[in-house]
């Protein structure tokens, strides 16, 4: 499995490309940023993330994107232009046809360190020993873009798992008569917070 | 000139298309929304505004793209939405070639009702009036597309007019000497805050 994780940002945008399978050593394929100057007009910029992150679909030729899901709980000004170079990768992505995922920060941090607070250093060291790269990618930006592809490629099985379970649930539910009113129905789903008083105890 | 505004949103993209110059009487040459289901992942909704902008784009070729400017004071959840809606609008049409200007909330209530804080159905009132149109365009989002085209019209020779000062600015500034110590050059450039005391007045 090859994913491209895209660390969103108008000014850099970090690119990662991990090969792998969990449970099997991951093989780093590509890494590096898509730089667009701060001071040119905001459409322009967009036009160059987009330019530049085609050239790496291209090139690469990911089988899933992920990218890092933006809260705007941070600073209002960042978070905007964030958001609008993010709507570019997912739109690059799944013009494709590609699927793309969102991961959060936490998820990815929990995913590489084992703790959703992880330190950004803490990240660049795991993907290094993860990837077995001689030194931490830089900027930060490329290591937090390696982590979102790692990320991806550990929980893709833990996924699938939900997608076939929800997928069984429906068919299931599908099937099932809508109002159970027969005896094994009703056990097999009593209702919450119902109390079946024992046989002969009742005073 | 012809000019197609957009009020970004990921479920409507409201879209309006006014030919016209300032000065002179407008009109409406399109009106419509484009819609994604709110079900759908958002990266296939981002796909389908992409395809509903080009589509308007192509039918009307416009001259200039007028797209409202997010505030991030709002709802979080519809704010990033919005900036994501916001960023295929100007994508498209910057991939083209065409100007994109951002005009906020207020600049649009004030251009066409003379109030910034105006109500969102004076707005529906005053675009009406403006275009000779036979009833309010619905919905709302419609409507706010067209306002916002016919701001950017009325506010393009303005704008124009910035532009042309800032280029002379920046022509006299490139020909002017860097420190100037003449004393022509500092009576044309006096420090902020300096006050000449008149002549024999040295108490």
């Amino acid at each position: 499995m090859r994913v491209l994780g895209v660390d969103p940002g108008l000014t850099r945008c970090g690119i990662g490309v991990v090969d792998g399978v969990a449970g099997r050593p991951l093989t780093m394929t590509g890494v590096g940023v898509v730089r667009t100057p701060a001071d040119a007009e905001i459409p322009d910029r967009l036009v160059l993330i987009e330019r530049g992150i085609e050239e790496w679909l291209d090139t690469h030729r990911p089988e899933a994107v992920a990218v890092e899901r933006v809260f705007s709980q941070h600073n209002v000004r960042t978070v905007m232009g964030t958001a609008q170079a993010s709507a570019v990768a997912m739109l690059c992505a799944a013009r494709r046809g590609l699927p793309v995922a969102l991961h959060t920060p936490s998820e990815v941090k929990a995913a590489v360190t084992g703790s959703g607070r992880a330190e950004k250093a803490q990240v660049g060291a795991m993907v290094t020993r993860l990837l077995r790269l001689e030194a931490p990618p830089k900027p930060a930006d490329a290591a937090d873009a390696l982590a979102l592809a790692i990320c991806h490629i550990w929980r893709a099985p833990v996924q699938q798992r939900l997608n076939r379970l929800q997928q069984a649930h429906a068919a299931h539910a599908a099937h099932a008569p809508r109002r159970p009113t027969g005896q094994g129905a009703a056990q097999a789903a009593p209702a919450a917070g119902t109390v079946r008083a024992p046989k002969g105890n009742n005073r």
